[in-house]
């Protein structure tokens, strides 16, 4: 029996609360969590872009894209394609045909773990992509993969139906159980931010506003005028 | 006898073909030629722009821009200049000033396997350049090499006078024998395309289009519910 | 006693020779200065900016930012802030809040030898920033570091005071007691510069306007033609 | 409520199953797994060295290994510990101490997404030891972490538990469920290739044993002799 | 027409210049040919060999092994298998099976832009392996490539028949053409290393007896004592 | 006034200091010096060795060893030769011949960040050397450098007369006014270890050694069953 499958009819992240996630943008949700989910600096996108929603995702072999075609019927509005092979690729596996599929279908954008291709195409039509790679090259599709199955892209788990956050700053992967937390923690941090902004704004430091001194002198670090410390190197 | 050599009259593409070449674009030429050519992702434009002519290749010594001089004097009107490097570097061998002397000569653009610099003033030129580093890394003239030999890129081979595409996707290398026979295979290519993306627009699915399910079912991908999938892993 | 140290009290270069400095840019200046201090092809801006500014530093254990906020404090109005860590990372120490700060003292940006995050946010609010990665990832505030002790990115050594320019080419250090010297040789570069530049946009070949011809034939490098060539490879 | 647990009573895979699939060696196991499990190349031995074990999870911040500590009390004999960070770190995290201190315990072995350290003395006691570096960079012990909690090492899912098979080849997961159903692959495995080993011996040829004369002739492939290979490639 | 092709009667260079070749190592052969055709660090031997031969070359799709078991029936006695990717690979696509093989078949050795797996085994059996990376990742045996047309491998061209030497310091590439001119050329180098070994084993400088001084001096680089540069430094 | 210099008498770590340091390791003298001057995980000893000396340093051009021989007419007995480049480098700038002509001054290794070349030889001859790559790329001697100059090699500054320590977890710069501190350090570390050694041995744990479990306590790491963390994430 085979291990390779097309899973129908996943559960997926509200789709209210994945948008209202997603108006906090990758950073904010990121610390929100713990600072746990995000996929690493790998994940570029194509061209600027913010977007969240539940993944539907795609577990490929190197140099074949087999697998995203049947990834593509899975999707439904709202949907962010999420793609990976089963070990390191950058080969051009999604361009500008699989983007017009996946817009025709309402799917907000697509992240890969290999390369996209029709760069400028994609930049035209408006449709977000995150990639490791930029890549021309072309695949076959041959070998069977799998799609709604739990995939690890950028050391991070992602299991189908689990909210995407993605914009400038990369690429986030909040747990379909945890999505109503993140809110919640994305909310508070964000009121507090606005507070820290407005007293940076106005000069205060943040060594007063986080209590930082304390830290520093409990951690035995020494303020030192630059003629102290040339004396005490020289000793 | 040194083998050292520039080689002064090469064999070009022929003008024409080569620039209908270009109007297809990297990825479609690529694809058009059995995915051959494609010289991967580390070589990326300075600045966006979409390029074909043929080659005038310098390969150099690293961190010694000697043989790009050189190379300028074996550059026709409507070339591209592809510089490599003995071994690996990252050095800025290229910047504003060759760019200047480059575009003097009506050369369309440049290919450099190292690094680029001047690129805020490469942009306002207008002069395109695609290189594996952007890095202001001076560069020495001690060192000989050769112009218009054979040389490898990107995993490449780069004939001089082979036809070198390249835009926002990356660059290819079209062997000058093969110009003729890869135009036919992009415009067949297009025609394909162009029918796809009406086909997908209007939401046929790629598993349909390209009979697909067929290959699936052979490979023996099974479909399952969520339910299901959940079932068998327990068990 | 503690190595972890703040110094207080830093020399600066002259703020008006640093200015004199950042007119000529990153490559100029490198090349004046016989070709040394430039940090490398990984340091890129997080949006198109120029600056230049005496250096505040600030030594970091990687995945702690807690030091970027004691180095806040010794901040001046012109000063360019650079962060390294003890060992490699590419966590986003540095983003929207600490720019704010940054900017309410009038520092013209920062240096991050690691990850910025916000940079959509960066961007609006033009606050320059080069960094080796873009990361969302979160730091803590756990570990001691030092501040305005000398340190070294991208293989070049930084200290406190010495003059950072940065620009779309990457950042290069001018220590202190080179600034003059620096400014002296750019100033000559770039006369020379100007009437190449006019040279070669006249048709002018370097091989002529720098010697080259000589020096080609005497390091051996023979010219053949195309049939030469082939000849000689067949034999 | 804090995120950083210890996790106290973990199941772990039978340690009967979990040696016999040890002896099979990692290629033969991931073979028989359908190809999924195996952590990639990056992990390599810091001295030649074959083991297997359920795996006990640590982890940590980068540049700190304090949760290492926490995690050796969670070890019994027969364990394999395995050790990751919340973002990449190659600082030497591991070494002869806490290696000293795992051989008390009867833990076979450490499998560190990091660096180890005194690899010399690790090799003169003959404690097994996988990473990523070797590095003699120093952590602190400031950060919370987990054990005990599922990780990703080398894009692969590692629960407590897991049965961790590690030679010279690399490390292997295989989630503790599957342990049984990947002896009985392993088994056949290894007695199919047997058979191929013998018959390779006599001079059978793959193409043959594996019928691949017709896939070849299937995909197209077509066999030219040298003159002719010439011939085609010149018109 | 498929692009794919099994060349089947390949000229190979003559088996005694090969050998007295291989003789001469890598190194020594690498310098005599004016410092090309080496495939450069990243080449590693999977334990310590050293061979040569005629190359015999294979050219697979990423994840795909398929082409080498066609290659291996177009290998002979005293041949060194080369094997590459279209794209980059680190899977384990070369093991002990197909070594059993080639070693049955007289092959002297592998070279693998790829990963090897088996290595243990591959030690035991006295099989030697060059690769670029050590991975037990699986292949499968699926789309289709070429045997014996001209392969880029690290940056370099190897043609079917090419001579391969492969020692501790890596591989390198001699053009079947140039096989005598090599073997002329070690010869005159090993003779002129030998006198200046025995040179530098009783104290002569290599400044002195390859005439550096006057290079120094021309360069411009100055003698300075301690003191005199520090002074120099401070003013 | 050229910038490239030989500086002629520098004055170096005391001999007998740096043999007591040298005694110590890497590892040990790295945290005994609160965990500063590693030269981090790029640098492998070509065979295992243990060494220390005072440091002769040279900077050269990439692909250039000209400095090489400079340096080596500056070393004396016991030192270590330290070689980088001014832009990064794989080439082979160091081999047999070279080695040969230290091993006849009494130099007692060599630490490269580029290639080392002639491993096999280097072994057979027993002369330590520390690379960041293996490489048998050849160089030239054409351009300029310096020998006895502060450079920078894995992010740490190495000026001449610094004591050097290498051994098979890396290479460590201990600057010559930091030596006696840093054997006093490594002193009282080493008994320290031997206590803690001891106490592992008989199954002592870290957590109580070192009195880690206020510390996690404090930072809020919570115990729980695997039944309580099961649970608490289904809630």
């Amino acid at each position: 029996m085979s291990d390779a499958v097309v899973v129908t009819d996943i559960e997926r992240a509200p789709a209210d609360l994945v948008d209202r996630l997603g108006g906090y943008g990758v950073a904010t949700v990121h610390e929100a969590l713990d600072r746990v989910g995000y996929l690493g600096p790998r994940f570029r996108p194509v061209h600027p872009a913010s977007i969240a929603g539940p993944a539907v995702t795609a577990l490929c072999w190197p140099g074949d894209n087999l697998m995203i075609h049947a990834a593509v019927e899975q999707c439904r509005p709202g949907d962010v394609l999420v793609v990976t092979t089963t070990s390191p690729s950058t080969d051009g596996m999604f361009g500008e045909l699989l983007a017009t599929s996946l817009q025709a279908r309402g799917v907000r954008g697509a992240v890969i773990d290999a390369g996209a291709r029709d760069v400028a195409e994609l930049r035209e039509m408006g449709f977000p992509v995150w990639s490791t790679a930029v890549s021309a090259q072309g695949t076959v599709k041959s070998t069977a993969g799998s799609v709604n199955v739990p995939v690890v892209l950028g050391g991070q788990r992602v299991c189908p139906g689990d909210a995407v956050v993605a914009d400038e700053d990369g690429v986030l992967c909040v747990p379909r159980a945890d999505v109503a937390r993140a809110i919640e923690g994305a909310r508070a941090r964000v009121e507090n931010e606005a507070a820290s902004r407005e007293a940076f704004r106005a000069g205060e430091l943040g060594l007063d506003r986080y209590g930082m001194r304390e830290k520093l002198a409990g951690l035995g670090v020494r303020y030192l005028s630059a003629a102290e410390y040339a004396r005490e190197r020289r000793s």
